[in-house]
């Protein structure tokens, strides 16, 4: 690894984030794919003694080989603090109530996007549900696999649990701090609540954006290639599993229906407005968007938590291959941290733009400073991320 | 400008892009918003000898300044080849006929995203127009107004032209010769073709997004702060002005309401086979996903056109100012050229990971090159962009 530079100290707004706490204990994850993997690395980087375990060898085997903790069947130690099943939604409820039943375990939880079903499958098995609680830490990528996971997946990233009143407390304690060593915001929902609101933040716009895409099929090639851009963003969950989110909605199927009929009733009253004029239809179009840029203005920043700000400081680039180097070189002479870089350029344009992200603190020094050196800079906005 | 190294001919697989066509005619663009300035100036640069008008006069000024062309006022050329409305949707017919009336002008288009209703509304004014055409270049950014112009902004995207059987084809080719000079892809569509697909490929996308980030309005914020950040990009479009919204689905109605009905109906058929059962509900969505994930495999690379392709190579880059310049560094001292850069890092993290897109045929030797000098490097996927 080359020398850097060293950063003063302070410079960085990153540099507040609160180290996340320890968590020693023993855990099981039964399940390696991307967040079951994501987890053993996080709680092994916490200080957790880690076993893991899938019954797909392949899938199993890279995660040990990236680091997840060591094959159940190698280690398997006398004791385990807590299990956490890591498998797809219709697997949860019956590997939960069987880990339950087996001497040893002390906690069992898992990390599904659907909780009553589980629950419930749980409490039908007659399994001892004061040890076990469901959870569901908000946090994926559009990759799935072990190859994907990281440590860092759950960092600042909501971690909902779901104990019921039959949970004992101490059982809730146990997950509670392995979500926040995992670096975690944890919070307390009941699991009918869970479910409700998650058809509404993901099931319904995963079936929404499948549905507008799938709008798309019965259209000749050349006359979708005449999309815009936004439709690809619109659409891009629309890429997800289909049997994982058949498992999802079907574990979750009155909320996610309700969902469904509540925003077509919706869109069909807006579409008879439009039916019934130009004003009306006007006027039901613009109360929707004024409505949806409200609900909007409610998404949390990127990261999750409260907005950080940062501005974007524009600089014309030629697309030539020292160029960028020699930019970010100057940027670095400056002691200012880019907190996101991203270039773009116009197919076969000579000039390329580098979109800068720096703390709004030093971005006017930034531009003042490579105007000086013979960039060509511009001010972008500030914006929360 | 910093030296550049030189690039080895042929090394760019951008440098094969062609040359748009001059275009040194007289055009007037009445509308300075981002459109029109975007226009303007890419006609400026193709040739054209430009005057804008705009009834917003900070608007103008700002255009004027940006070098978008002379004001009308100050020299109205006696004739004009070309006269292109870029006004709000409600505006755009009465402005083209009204210009059509005008001596001396020639050809008049529009550049608006609806087109049976203004090209009724020039036909009702008993304009001549055989003179006239719709047009809709599908570009746009989530900005608007004169300064976030840029004359690249058609580079490669399709530009659709919309004659009618009265249109004179001299007339069409006026347009389709400014469209090509701007970098665009020429387009010929039918008026209430037109319409329609948009309406499937734009204005629901536009309400469907609207609805979903409206059904966050009514929820406590700290229940919207448990999103996926999923949600963000299928809501992205929400942020869109509403007022201008109003206009486009008021300007077609018909089409707009049938997209509406069609997709209320998808998903309530959906939402019935989940009530129905867990098999059928599953059933229904897995074939929704599927259908979904078929439709956005339609959609066209982001700069339009066939897809080409990019291989991603990830490197570790400590966060800190001069880590990523001396990764650059690197990579120019290959003569590998950067097509696209993204930094992520976690907040807090000491350790970002760079995302470069590189040529595919580049890829191996800039890994192998890299790791050598010590960086922490993987091969990410090759996709189409």
């Amino acid at each position: 690894m080359p020398d850097t530079v060293a950063e003063p100290p302070g410079s960085d707004p990153l540099a507040a984030a609160p180290t996340a706490p320890r968590w020693t204990g023993r855990l099981l994850v039964r399940g390696t794919g991307l967040i079951g993997t994501s987890l053993a690395l996080a709680a092994g980087a916490a200080g957790a003694q880690v076993s893991v375990d899938d019954p797909d060898e392949e899938r199993l085997a890279l995660a040990v080989s990236l680091g997840a903790g060591r094959r159940l069947d190698d280690a398997a130690p006398d004791e385990v603090d807590l299990v956490v099943i890591a498998a797809p939604p219709g697997l949860v409820g019956a590997l939960a109530a069987s880990e339950l039943d087996r001497p040893g375990r002390h906690v069992v939880s898992h990390v599904c996007s659907v909780q009553v079903q589980p629950q419930r499958e749980v409490e039908a098995a007659g399994a001892d549900v004061r040890r076990f609680l469901g959870s569901h830490p908000v946090a994926g990528r559009e990759v799935s696999g072990p190859a994907h996971a990281s440590a860092e997946l759950f960092r600042d990233r909501p971690w909902i649990l779901c104990p019921t009143d039959a949970t004992d407390p101490n059982a809730t304690d146990t997950m509670r701090s392995l979500a926040r060593a995992c670096g975690a915001r944890p919070v307390v929902l009941d699991p009918a609540r869970h479910d409700a609101l998650l058809a509404r933040l993901s099931h319904l716009p995963q079936l929404a954006a499948s549905a507008l895409a799938a709008a798309l099929a019965d259209l000749p090639a050349d006359e979708v290639a005449l999309a815009g851009t936004g439709l690809r963003d619109t659409t891009r969950v629309a890429d997800s599993d289909p049997g994982l989110w058949a498992e999802i909605a079907a574990g979750n199927r009155e909320p996610v229906a309700a969902e469904l009929t509540a925003i077509a009733e919706v869109l069909v009253t807006v579409a008879a407005s439009l039916r019934a004029g130009a004003d009306e239809g006007a006027a039901a179009v613009q109360e929707l968007l004024e409505r949806g840029r409200a609900g909007r203005g409610l998404l949390p920043g990127k990261h999750g938590g409260p907005p950080r700000f940062r501005s974007q400081v524009q600089v014309a680039v030629p697309d030539s291959p020292g160029a960028l180097a020699a930019l970010l070189a100057a940027v670095a002479g400056e002691q200012v941290n880019l907190e996101d870089l991203r270039v773009e350029h116009a197919p076969g344009q000579p000039t390329g733009v580098a979109l800068m992200a720096v703390d709004p603190g030093a971005a006017d020094r930034l531009i003042a400073a490579l105007r000086e050196r013979g960039w060509t800079v511009a001010a972008g906005p500030t914006t929360a991320i």
